[in-house]
C-alpha cells in the first residue's frame, strides 16, 4: 500500500425527504445567497426543485437561477455563471442534479474569485487555491461528483473535455442524497450511470500497486453490489432499495474510498471522453464500450488480476489450469451483463465509426500530455487507436 | 437502507513517515499551542515521541505534556488535562497513541470550554457543542478513535466505563496512521486490536435493518481483509502490508462507513465494558469472550444471518439442509481464529469467575438507561447473565 493522504470533509445527508434540511445546511456551511444551479425540466417533474426551493423560501435566504445545464457540460454555461455569481454576489453554489450539474457549479466555485479564464486551472496555468462553497442535491446516481475532488468540463473553444487536477478543495461542503429522485430517469440513463459507477471503480481496481488486499476488497463490495442493484433499478426505477444501493455506492466508487494507496489507471475515461466529445454520447455508456475493450487489450498484462475480478466479482469459476480463460471470461460476462441493461458496448451502439479512430487519437494528441495515459498498461497513439479498434470491431 | 448522516471531516495523512506533518497539520487546523497527551514509555522507545516533538519543535510549535494515559482511560487523567490545557492555554490536543490516548484527548477537548464537570456528557447533564480541535499520531491498531465520533472514558468515582452520547463534533480534525508504528507491539496486543476491530464492524453487521446488502458487501469485506492480514502481523510484526491493512481497516471499522443506515447492536461491547472494568482485561480481549458468546445466544434470532457471516465471511461451506448447522460452525471458527492468534475466549482465559456475573450483572443496573441494551436482540439482565454463563461455561 503506498502512502496516500485522504480527506473527503463533505457532509452526506441520505434518505428520503432528506432535502428539506437544505437551507439548514446552506447555513452551516456559511451561503446567505445561492446561485442555483440545474439542467432541465426533470428536476422540475420529479419534485426537487420545488422542494429546494421550499426549503430555502422558508428560511428567507434568496437564491438567483442558472439553468440549462446539459450532459457533458460546457465551457459557456460555467462562463455565464461566474458572472452571475460575481454580479449577484452568491456565496454558495448549489447544484441540484448530475454529475454535469455539479461539476458546472464546481468549475463556478473555482472561477468565480479567479482573476483570469477558470480554464486556467485546467491547464496548468494556475492551481486551484480556493473555492466558493459548493452544495448538492442529487438526483441521479452515476459520476460521484458529490464528493470528488474533480471536475470535468467541456471547453467549446477546440471541443477538449478536460478535467481538473484533483483537490480536495473543490469536494462539495454537503450533498443531499435522496433515492426517489432517480426513480423518474429512463432505464437507459440508470444503466449507464450504474455503468459510469462501475468504471470509476475498476479504474482503481487494475493496479500494479502491491499488498493492496485492503481496497481489493472494497472494491469488488461495490462492485458486487452494484450488479446486485443495477439490474432491478432499471427493470423497476420504483425500486427505493436498488435505487438507495446505487447513490450511495456511486460516491463511495468516486471519493477514492476505494482507491486510495493505489496507482490508479484512468485509461478507459481517457478513451471515453473522446468518444462523448465526437458522438455526445453518455458518459457512462462511453466507458461501457471502452472498458471492455482495453480490458481485453492489457488483460496479459496481469492475467491473474483479471481472473480475480472474473471470479470475485462476475462469479466465475475459476478454471486453475487456464486462467486466462477464466480471465476472458470474466470480461466477457460484465459485456454481457452491460448489454442486458440496454447500453452499448461497441462502436455500433452509438453509431461511431472506425474511421473516426485517427481523428480521436489526433484530438488527444493536441492535449499538453496527451499521450501516453493510463498506469495499469501506458497507452500511447498506436495503442488507444488499437483498443478503439477492438471497441469498433465488435 | 435507513435514512442517516454521514460527516467525517478527518484529515488523513497514511503511511511510512507521515509524522513528519505533524506541524503542518497541527497549524492547517489553527494550533499554536499543543497539549501533547500520550502514555509511557513504548512512543519513546518506538521513536514516535521524537519524530512528532521534533515536528513541532521545527516549526517553532510550543507544547505541554499530558503523560501516563492507560488501557481504559480513567477520568483523573482527564480532570488533569483540562486543567493544564486551561492553564497553559492550548488551542490544539495532539494524541499520541492508541484509543485510549485519543479518547482522553477527546474528553479533554470537550471539558475545557465548559464550566462544569466534564462528565456531564456522559450523563446527558449538558450536551456537547463545541470542542479544542484534537489531532491524532496513531500507533495502536485498534479502536479507531481516531475518526470515531466516540469516546468511552471509566469515571473513577463508581468504576462507569460509560462512553458519550455520539456526535460528529468529537471527531478528531486528523490522524496520522505510520502502520511502522505497531510493529513494536506485543504480538497479544496486535491480537487484541484486530478483534477490536473486527467486533466494531459485527456490532454494526447484525441488524435487523432490511435492504443493506452495500454495508453489508463492506462489513465483509473489511472482516476477510482483518482476517487475512492479522495472524500475519501476530506472527510477524514486522510485516508492514499486514500491519497497514490493519491500521485503515481500524479506522473504517469504527468511523461508520460499514455502519450507515442501518441499526447496529453494540450488546456485547456493553458487557465487555463491564468485564473490563472487573478484571482490567484489554478490550479487544473482553469482546473475544464476549462477542462468540453473545453470538451463540442470539442465533436463533435470524440464523441464515449467521449463516451468511459463516459463507461470506468465515469461509464455511453452506449446508442448505441445515443451516443452522453452519451458523454455529461460524461462530467456532471464529472462536478458533481468535484463540489462535493468542486470544481468550472464555472466562477462565481471564481468570474471571462466573461467581462475579450477578456483581457485574448489577453494576450495569446502576447505570442510567442499562437495561435492556442491545438492538439486534434486546438483553436484559437475566439474558445478560445467560450470556456472561456461556462465556463462563466454555
Amino acid at each position: 500500500m503506498d502512502a496516500f493522504t485522504f480527506y473527503c470533509p463533505t457532509l452526506f445527508a441520505f434518505g428520503d425527504g432528506e432535502e428539506k434540511k437544505t437551507a439548514e445546511l446552506v447555513r452551516k456551511f456559511g451561503g446567505s445567497k445561492v446561485l442555483l444551479v440545474y439542467g432541465g425540466g426533470s428536476v422540475k417533474r420529479n419534485g426537487a426543485y420545488d422542494a429546494v426551493t421550499a426549503s430555502l423560501q422558508e428560511a428567507g435566504i434568496p437564491w438567483v437561477e442558472l439553468s440549462g445545464i446539459q450532459a457533458n457540460p460546457r465551457s459557456g454555461k460555467v462562463y455565464e455563471g461566474i458572472e452571475l455569481a460575481r454580479r449577484e454576489q452568491a456565496d454558495l453554489l448549489l447544484a441540484l442534479g448530475g454529475g454535469s450539474v455539479i461539476d458546472t457549479a464546481k468549475a463556478i466555485g473555482i472561477g468565480v474569485g479567479y482573476d483570469g479564464d477558470f480554464w486556467d486551472f485546467f491547464t496548468g496555468k494556475a492551481k486551484i487555491e480556493s473555492t466558493l462553497p459548493v452544495g448538492v442535491v442529487l438526483t441521479i446516481s452515476a459520476a460521484g461528483s458529490e464528493a470528488s475532488d474533480s471536475t470535468v468540463i467541456t471547453q467549446e473553444r477546440g471541443n477538449l473535455k478536460w478535467g481538473n487536477p484533483r483537490t480536495d478543495i473543490i469536494r462539495p461542503k454537503f450533498a443531499i442524497m435522496n433515492p426517489r429522485y432517480p426513480m423518474s430517469l429512463p432505464p437507459y440513463q440508470i444503466a449507464s450511470g450504474a455503468a459510469d459507477m462501475m468504471a470509476h471503480i475498476l479504474e482503481r481496481y487494475f493496479s500494479n500497486t502491491p499488498d493492496v488486499e485492503l481496497t481489493d476488497q472494497l472494491c469488488e463490495a461495490l462492485l458486487k453490489t452494484i450488479l446486485n442493484a443495477a439490474p432491478k433499478a432499471v427493470a423497476n426505477p420504483k425500486d427505493y432499495a436498488a435505487q438507495a444501493d446505487l447513490m450511495w455506492a456511486g460516491m463511495l466508487a468516486h471519493n477514492n474510498t476505494c482507491g486510495v494507496g493505489r496507482a490508479q489507471d484512468w485509461g478507459s475515461h481517457q478513451m471515453g471522453h473522446e468518444l462523448s466529445a465526437f458522438y455526445d454520447c453518455a458518459h457512462g455508456a462511453s466507458l461501457a464500450i471502452m472498458l471492455p475493450a482495453w480490458m481485453e487489450y492489457v488483460m496479459s498484462h496481469d492475467v491473474m488480476r483479471f481472473a480475480r475480478f472474473a471470479v470475485n466479482v462476475m462469479g466465475c469459476e475459476m478454471d486453475h489450469s487456464n486462467p486466462e480463460r477464466t480471465a476472458r471470461e470474466g470480461i466477457e460476462k460484465l459485456r454481457a451483463t452491460w448489454s442486458s441493461w440496454g447500453l452499448p458496448t461497441s462502436f455500433a451502439g452509438i453509431q461511431a465509426k472506425a474511421e473516426d479512430i485517427p481523428a480521436m487519437v489526433a484530438h488527444r494528441a493536441e492535449r499538453p500530455n496527451g499521450f501516453p495515459f493510463g498506469n495499469f498498461v501506458k497507452i500511447g497513439p498506436d495503442e488507444m487507436a488499437d483498443v478503439m479498434q477492438i471497441a469498433a470491431n465488435r
